[in-house]
């Protein structure tokens, strides 16, 4: 056994608490026992009642101070608190573990510094594709393949706003008030339909795929918002499919990055990824394309990657391998 | 830089050599140095003209001696000598990669333990789906996920003959004879079609997935000699798609294995992989399904996978894991 901390008890926090107590892990998930989770609601918000009440607390320190845990998941999301948690945790030495992709996107290469001088580890694979296993392959599958391009649709609720468009000729309005009913798309759904969560993702592709380092709003990104149900309709008639993509690509004079709709044909591997899927096409120099479809986002496919994680860094502890942010 | 020694100079052996002389691998794969080339053919068969001559030797010997070859591709196939080989290395405490699905299949439990005696590594990667990371995605990136099934097109010679028996309306004879002319089947194609390829994937995939070790003639398997014309035309009109299909899901009682045709409704996403590509469908407790395709086989997808282990391997030099076999 060996003992975690979960900052956060929201979707992904909580994902995280069932799957370890529900057992729904494979077998290295077994072994994890959490200690604490720390939520600024002292009675643990809208999962409080689900979980084991001895183990909330409302201050960090105490994960922290707790020298039993060795191995932290940060789910709290967005750049504050969770940026200076992260960065404490890997300065006291303790291994992180987050699907956090904005603080990642934005301060992933301070935090690997971090660990580099402390041996701790930095797990991310949840920041991207949720429960597809699209970084670790990356890094650590796909070293014989210089990686000529990843093309992917990264955002489960602007992929399902374009779908439902097309496929009920409604308006992006509507579209989108059916997302929010469903919980696929937030109150304030800003960061999904402008583009910024992909661009999160694709700032952290970058780095592991081409070594590329740059920051979200470095290269051209737009969102959803414009699109018209004529133009959904538009791309229809004529055989293709309009999607939001993230493309990073080596071109002449270096990696060309861009977050926005493109009208794919019908035949292309992306135009099939219908609803709330996501899809990552990795072409490397000697496999061709690599295709990896499932479920982008989630509860348990999300905290799931997150478990994944754990028992990698676990098996990994003093000798990780940090990501190249 | 590190070295390693390549054992057999074929279709794989070689694409490991264009990769590490040419550079299309990613930036780890620039520290291999190519050390010997072992191949009985003295003069190198097939490629010997295409590699620095001075490196080729039809000795074992010579590399298991070399003390500064730390790692070893076994690229031969088939159960002997290879087995032999990859045996010798692991007792001197020589990592292997190897590709060779039959050999893992049959003797892989019995290569683990001689290897943990050792201190030796074992890699296994391009054994299943070729290029696509299918294997370190199940090891060491959906430890999150209990595995509840896995299900594949897992060989590209059947999957080409009766995709294109069913789009041309032709005879298995003549499916059988374009694939060997296009280099994609055997000139004796029994391994293809009978389905023992599939079953040593299968029998690795079992294993990994799900912890349960076997052996390929333990569970059904049947191959598409017996497949006709009106089988596929039969399913088509019906919108369905026959496949040979690698199949293992935790079931009453077990788990059970399963290798033969199946036919797909149209919508099944393995229904879409076409001719030589591979497909591979995880089905993970809270991820749900994940699907992996890509080139399933092939020289330099092949290679790629084998230089990515290569790279792995030496990255973990000494705290090696081993494949659950």
């Amino acid at each position: 056994m060996f003992d975690i901390a979960i900052l956060g008890l929201g979707t992904v926090g909580y994902g995280i608490w069932r799957i370890v107590t529900e057992g729904t892990g494979g077998p290295e998930a077994s072994s994890i026992r959490i200690r604490k989770i720390v939520e600024k609601d002292r009675t643990g918000g809208r999962y409080g009642a689900e979980v084991d009440r001895s183990l909330l607390t409302d201050r960090f320190e105490d994960v922290l101070e707790d020298d039993s845990i060795g191995i932290v998941a940060e789910c709290i999301g967005g750049m504050e608190p969770a940026g200076t948690f992260i960065r404490r945790c890997l300065e006291k030495g303790k291994t992180v573990v987050t699907s956090n992709k904005q603080v990642i996107a934005n301060r992933g290469a301070e935090f690997v510094r971090v660990a580099e001088q402390t041996g701790a580890g930095l797990y991310i694979e949840a920041t991207v594709g949720g429960g597809i296993p699209v970084l670790r392959c990356l890094e650590e599958s796909m070293q014989g393949n210089r990686i000529d391009r990843v093309m992917g649709i990264v955002n489960g609720t602007t992929n399902y706003i374009l779908t439902r468009m097309r496929d009920e000729g409604c308006s992006y309005e509507e579209a989108l008030r059916a997302a929010q009913e469903l919980g696929y798309a937030e109150a304030d759904p800003t960061a999904d339909v402008e583009g910024f969560d992909a661009a999160y993702k694709l700032t952290i592709l970058s780095g592991l795929a081409f070594g590329h380092h740059t920051s979200p709003d470095a290269f051209p990104r737009k969102g959803i918002t414009a699109v018209t149900r004529e133009d959904l309709l538009g791309a229809k008639a004529e055989g293709k499919v309009l999607r939001l993509i993230a493309r990073g690509e080596r071109a002449e004079g270096g990696i060309r990055l861009s977050v926005g709709p493109e009208a794919l044909p019908g035949t292309h591997p992306l135009a099939r990824i219908d609803g709330v899927q996501n899809g990552i096409l990795i072409t490397g120099a000697n496999v061709g394309e690599v295709l990896l479809t499932g479920a982008g986002a989630g509860s348990l496919p999300t905290a799931g990657a997150v478990v994944s994680d754990i028992c990698y860094a676990h098996a990994h502890m003093g000798h990780h391998r940090l990501p190249v942010l």
